[in-house]
């Protein structure tokens, strides 16, 4: 039984195709009432980028901070934002900014045509309706939150995505002169991310014909990028991050994703650098990749914070351990079938002894 | 201003994924007196595929005859032999075959919708009504036909396709397996189709990282294929096919192809081996690729028709020129903005002549 996976049905990419979006979201505009949601990353008020956003008259402009990595109750409240702004469903929402700002526009997108809370979505198709149309505009290359049927959110009890068909973007507008102002180190992380999930794909039990063609081209790119500092690095690494979601989207990403949710979760450690730290760990698994990881954080000057776990109290320890082992088909797609025989509790927290 | 790129939204990829067609079809089924086409190339007559097409009560079994490319009359007679089967719009139609026979379930699902006949819609962006849902089943590894947005036909006036959002799949299914009995001649002239169409966007003027990317990967896989004899061709040239299909949609093909489609109109020469015989002519243009192609061609054992120029009337090479020159964008991919004072009439004549 195979997944009939579900694509992005529309790309629009090209340096200064930003340009293009209010002639896409025009699209959906069908009655004069029809209003339009912008989530947009609040690093950009008062950046060039805010001017640019194409907002009309009733069009609600969401900022949100991703200060910290995406909650369940942030998601609530700016679900209930919107709906208090106009009580009329949107026709279009759009997300600009990083993996955090994408998977808060998806996950509005959702909560706003499916009931209760967003705790009670995470998990693997458990959404019921289809989500308002919505669109991704990234301004940081490598999440793959653009092409993903997830969003991912911690909650009071897990970090775990709101996983579904519905949960995929009807568009997404890729400009790569959007990521220009990135800071060194997050596009290292951010970048790396990338390059990890395809190794996690590429290492996969799951993997198929069809996420090996992806997953590999993307770690190609991944290295034209950070090895060989290509000229179009701009344009290479929005490619990679792609084709690094469409890897891990008909596969499944591995032991370093799950650790680093277990970190995340108990530390609030951002997504892109907690896989950098979580990877240094796994050696065992991953030789080749972590050694080439090495090599491209050496050349880039970027480091990781270390020496975490020594602070980590006992409690703390347990969490991350339950928040990580709870990632079953993270797990088996690192380890096969028989992964908790394999990753037992005791050398998952060998592995954050690490950190 | 770049094309907002229509993407096959639904991707089912897996050895024996073809059993889990009739559960998509279903999901198309919403009352008892829905009705399916199943648009099947008649190589298969009798053959073990046709058992195990998914066909209900009330559905239709379409057998289409690609023995000549397909033409604009077909599709029309085909369109109303399904309107006279059942004058209810069908709920989902599902081509079953190589390029030829996607293309005509492409054609089918769009003229089902659209007045007329198919004559009419032959260009870009001239189909004013969506299709009926459509899905493709690629028997045959190399055409692109499977992610393309244009479904290719030779009509009374010219060979030119009809090229729209409204043509691409909602639905492809991709299974390896259905490759099996593939003719070795065939094999290498719809895998060198697909090689010469991503060298022809790889090296045209309208390239972007997008169709780069693509392109790259698919030329790897196809090497991969052709040149190191790879164990798990049959998957490979199958992402080879849908990446190629993907690099041209956003970009272009080239002088390859517009030549060979004057070659078709005229010959009735089949698309595969149509381009195999023009790229060869085209050292002038393409020089790493063509030598590359000869060296597979060498590898492979398989040769082309030669000696074709000789026996051409002054009549029938005109219109070779006249429908050739006809394809301003393939031209203009190939050689840019200027190529009518470089790809003169003679320079068409010249190259013809060595076919």
């Amino acid at each position: 039984m195979f997944r009939n996976f579900k694509l992005v049905p529309n790309i629009l990419f090209g340096r200064g195709c930003f340009a293009q979006l209010d002639e896409i979201v025009a699209g959906r505009r069908k009655s004069g009432g029809d209003w339009a949601v912008f989530v947009v990353d609040d690093v950009f008020k008062g950046k060039d980028l805010e001017k640019r956003v194409p907002l009309h008259d009733n069009d609600f402009l969401l900022w949100v901070n991703v200060a910290d990595e995406p909650k369940t109750d942030y998601v609530d409240k700016l679900t209930l934002e919107a709906k208090h702004f106009n009580p009329a469903l949107p026709c279009a929402i759009i997300g600009i900014g990083g993996g955090s700002a994408m998977d808060l526009a998806k996950s509005v997108s959702l909560m706003l045509t499916n009931e209760g809370s967003s705790t009670q979505y995470q998990g693997w198709d458990l959404i019921k309706n289809p989500a308002v149309w919505h669109a991704a505009v990234p301004t940081l290359s490598g999440t793959g939150a653009e092409v993903s049927r997830t969003a991912v959110l911690t909650g009071p009890e897990k970090k775990l995505g709101l996983n579904s068909d519905y949960t995929v973007f009807d568009q997404v507008v890729l400009d790569p002169e959007l990521t220009a102002g990135v800071p060194k180190d997050q596009h290292f992380y951010t970048g790396m991310d990338c390059y990890i999930h395809c190794i996690e794909s590429l290492q996969g039990t799951y993997i198929n014909e069809f996420s090996k063609a992806y997953g590999e081209k993307s770690l190609d790119l991944c290295r034209q990028v950070f090895v060989d500092n290509h000229p179009d690095s701009a344009d290479k690494l929005m490619m990679a991050s792609f084709f690094g979601g469409m890897s891990i989207a008909y596969s499944q990403v591995g032991a370093c994703h799950a650790l680093s949710y277990g970190l995340s979760y108990v530390l609030g450690t951002h997504h892109g650098v907690g896989c950098c730290i979580t990877f240094d760990t796994l050696d065992e698994y991953y030789p080749d990749g972590v050694k080439e990881f090495r090599t491209i954080m050496e050349k880039t000057g970027v480091d990781i914070p270390r020496g975490l776990a020594k602070d980590l109290t006992e409690d703390q320890m347990e969490t991350m351990i339950r928040v990580a082992l709870n990632l079953d088909p993270l797990w088996e797609n690192c380890l096969g079938k028989d992964w908790k025989s394999i990753m037992t509790r005791d050398k998952a927290r060998s592995l954050f002894e690490k950190i």
